[in-house]
């Protein structure tokens, strides 16, 4: 494992520095991978620019960043079965203890001993090469590109979230918040056979991309004089010209969101908690409760990633389209910046060649 | 129909009113009753005192209170097979409309045509005949009698709580209020085969009514000092010995219940809303996010009767020893003071005979 | 309720009757329906021409035949409100008692009382006028025809089949079978998401239909040298280039297939008994405990008419392409011999005018 | 790991032999155990007397028998954290790749990789010595006996059994079989809330047994003239007075037990596969699509021993009152012949004693 290994390495302080990276041991149920795509996620950005996201902290220490990739197979632990050398893998982040009660019951997501790229103290994969357990490597068919392989990741909590929210056949969705989460959230639903998918968001842009990409068959443009919860999901109702809806996916982060959800649900309906907004938020417990609505919270996924290539395999989902930027490695620190700028109106922000020659440096995509 | 009846009305004032009252129609499905018992819950405290009961308001009209009830069929209508005269019945209070999608898919209880006994603008059953639907009456064998007859509606409030919490062999139950609806899911969770339950009050005499009853395996007296969510799930987890409940039932009413029950909770677990609080509560939804614990409202029950009736009939659920004074229907009101005085220690406070007659008026229990 | 109204009999012999039919008096929650369409049936053939099917028996009395159909109401009870003059309406054939346990928790299909059209001694809605529960009868939206709102029946049995079975995203399904039901199935389970489905018959024309219409990514015609249910499943596995089924759906009634689909099924995936064959199969037992492999019937369906609408309205699934003929009522004796007639290649024979007047005598398709 | 370790072999000829066996490498995640009680079970008396069980066969090769064991931990590899020496624990005899899908979504019972103890080509642990996967080894509470912990693993059958059935409160069970399985699957059932448990034997001895120990409300004492299904259906009905049962779990492995199960069941309930009879076995399959009985195999287990010690320790299941004959490892030929001798009626024959001293040799117990 002697090889050159440049990372990309965030402290907090909205700057990203190209650095050598000791790679670790290869153990036998591990494969050695050379990165071909790496996504940039809302808490990438996080750490890049604060140090810390949700519960977790770099408590100043550097951390690599990057947990949504997908690379090439380049060596292989000496148990390894499932995989060779030259194949293409999509990275899922986290690996579980695999041996505690949720792993072995199918809820590995719940691991207490999970270690998921980019979670501090554990590295990311924004690297050239990575070393990750090959159970937890996907093999990508000839069709999956390796940009639509680092999008498997996103896809993954967009399949857990619809799954979790038992998405069906005649459902009405309502999806707060058009980000690609959101939009990965309703193709989803829309795949799954949802009759009809309402997007929310306050940027028309969105939107606009949400209803191109068949995301959304409706779509509602919030304002800031949304602010009350049974008013907003009253006008909600009336956009989706139902009475109410059966599973409401907010993943906008805003407070106000999560609790128009609940009134916005029709009696059995379910309302899934898939953004972070305030630690604390006052919820309408006596109308959840009045009409059997359930809340369900989204932690990662557990299962998800053969499900999502398949969906991108057989044409299911479009994910490429999300994609509105890509750099080189050379470049990440443009790549976090474009990322945060609002005139810039990035989706998905993709780092796809990880090489640093020449050739590379002045690729355009 | 010819019969006179006697009811017992409330007007919101602290008053009770017998007063004869007028019976309805019988028709085809229905089935006249003798009322033989009927337990005083919560919700008839409200209306009996304030006039007003969650989102229900008497609204100035007097109204029939009761609908804990069990009784005596004395009439059939045409087309009933199920029942004959001289059944003992329990009385579920709800008739649904039996058309729409929620009745046909076996989630009537949140039908919207709903007619729910006691329920404004519903009348209730305290009274001496009453006419309801006959598949609305489940008949009572001959083991079980006409007060724990009545004692089946909270008993089927307790077993649709557990059955939407999934309580199974070997959970953890955690359960806050120790009125009859958390003793009775007590002993509901432990007949589904659940670990260890424990009940958490802040009324000790109650917490030992309930291990004595076989509802706890372990109780804790909460404090005012218990008002940090945070800090009182740590206590409940060092009292419980646990990793968090696999259950937290919310039967208390009280907000920073709601609150503790999610922390209190292992991750995948869920909290069951079964009491009622604030319209709006603040709740820890990161929390209930990271750790996938879903939030589950409880709206009365549907499809609980013949399960809980078994419950009793098989000696599996002890219902009668909650019942803790009995009154006349002449003493109504003496019932509703009784059911409201802390002195008296009321667990369930039953009307049991409906005869107006001298004998009954003395008739000590 | 003195309308003149004509009815098609059958007696067991292969004609039909055409003869005035009495209707019976209007109840309160009943429609009185002018019928616009009624499809043609299996079942209904068993009966037009051996006067039995399964366990049901003409025992030598005339019956109105017809169970798939579509009407306008003309005429509504005292109690109806969810419909008026003038709607159309897909009449689910089905009415249960609505009392029993099977009906209030939601699977009424499994009601005792049921009393379902065309199955003795039940008389079917194959005439000009028929009286209908009205929670029963559905509306139709305006894009969807009255031809297909007979349809919605089989469709229905195919959801049902599809829900019973699981089927989700990313499930590979295995078919039985390419008549309507066949490839209602195979539509149903590709919007549910199903990844690939095979569905194999031994008639090519059939399976041909099937791919056209979308209801099959792969198709085998299978021939009677597919006699061993081991190596019938080996051939299928090649044929679907898979580790074997999550969901195989029997749709044809050959017991031969029933014992494939067993084989056929990868560990942890069902068998769904849609079809009839013999009364008792020597099933692979051994094999299907050892891979835990569900077998699970299905009977008619139960609150599936609301979904298969949206289906035909949403476009999701089309089941006009199905509809091979088309005849009066006048002509009714040529659909059922249309029907049997190999030659003729029959999918869906529908009848479609009832009126018996000069214009829909020559009435021409 | 130069321990002396003795074992118990099969080839198949109805003899015992006792060698030395070379103990495997201990890898980081495995333990070091001291056999301290293995139970005999039916798979292990076939091995011993004809060398085959269902489709494992030992072809000609000598094996190691025994899987349900429990000991001590003696060594530790070095990741392992759950155990340390002296941890008396339950051995899950199964072990599973933990990589593939069925692993990973917790039905790792279907891991095509699995090695499970005493299945040709893995050794079992009938030994003094045992070199095992720590995570599936179970720590066992300290009242929990050596015994009861070897008795774990058929309890997991029974848990599993119960599990996949939907064994609930208020249920009726019917069980055929009354040997160790039949009558766990009754306690489990019993814990589980079932109201009526009915137990269907031909030896009324065993019948006796599971009624003193709390296993059957209701048994039958089934006659060879008890061969046709629908009659002895009838049978079962009137002795269970009730409408068929919920549940009917197969665990004799008689042909006609498995066919009687369908028509013993009402409509919508289910029949669990445990037992394994013919290869082929003639089922009514038009009577179990007719009332949507589900058929339901059982393979093993997956994730239940937590729950199973759970039962034992909680005093809920009484596991060891099964147990009627004990031997030392000296004396495992007796074993096996005492537990195939019709005079000894032997329910669970357990090998408690695996030391080879002079002391062991003469211990009564």
């Amino acid at each position: 494992m002697d090889k050159d290994n440049i990372a990309a390495i965030v402290k907090g302080d909205k700057t990203i520095e190209l650095a050598k990276w000791k790679l670790p041991e290869l153990k036998n149920n591990d494969v050695l991978l050379s990165i071909s795509a790496v996504g940039i996620c809302g808490s990438d950005l996080k750490y890049w620019a604060y140090g810390k996201c949700g519960r977790f902290n770099l408590e100043g220490k550097p951390m690599v960043i990057g947990h949504e990739a997908a690379g090439v197979v380049v060596q292989v632990g000496s148990s390894v079965k499932s995989l060779q050398v030259g194949d293409r893998v999509a990275i899922e982040p986290g690996v579980s203890c695999k041996t505690c009660s949720h792993c072995k019951s199918g809820r590995y997501n719940l691991c207490p001993e999970m270690r998921f790229c980019a979670t501090p103290p554990v590295h990311g994969n924004l690297c050239q090469y990575f070393v990750h357990d090959a159970d937890f490597c996907f093999k990508l068919p000839p069709n999956v590109s390796d940009e639509e392989g680092a999008m498997i990741e996103p896809l993954s909590v967009a399949v857990h979230t619809c799954r979790r929210a038992c998405v069906t056949s005649g459902h009405h969705v309502l999806i707060f918040g058009c980000g690609p989460i959101g939009i990965l959230c309703g193709l989803v639903a829309k795949h799954y056979g949802a009759t009809q998918v309402t997007i929310v968001d306050i940027d028309q842009d969105r939107l606009e991309v949400a209803k191109k990409l068949g995301a959304a068959d409706v779509v509602h443009k919030a304002t800031t004089t949304d602010n009350d919860p049974v008013t907003f999901a009253h006008t909600l109702r009336e956009v989706a010209n139902d009475d109410g809806s059966h599973a409401a996916l907010e993943c906008s982060g805003a407070d106000i969101s999560l609790k128009t959800a609940v009134h916005a649900s029709r009696p059995g309906g379910c309302v899934l908690l898939v953004g972070r907004g305030s630690m604390d938020v006052p919820m309408p417990m006596v109308a959840a409760g009045t009409y059997e609505i359930d809340i369900r919270g989204i932690f990662r996924y557990a299962n998800r990633y053969p499900e999502a290539i398949e969906l991108v395999s057989s044409g299911a989902v479009d994910v490429a389209s999300l994609v509105t930027h890509r750099f080189t490695l050379q470049k990440a620190g443009d790549a976090f910046t474009t990322a945060v700028s609002p005139k810039e109106k990035a989706m998905k922000v993709m780092i796809k060649s990880l090489r640093l020659n020449k050739k590379n440096n002045n690729k355009k995509y």
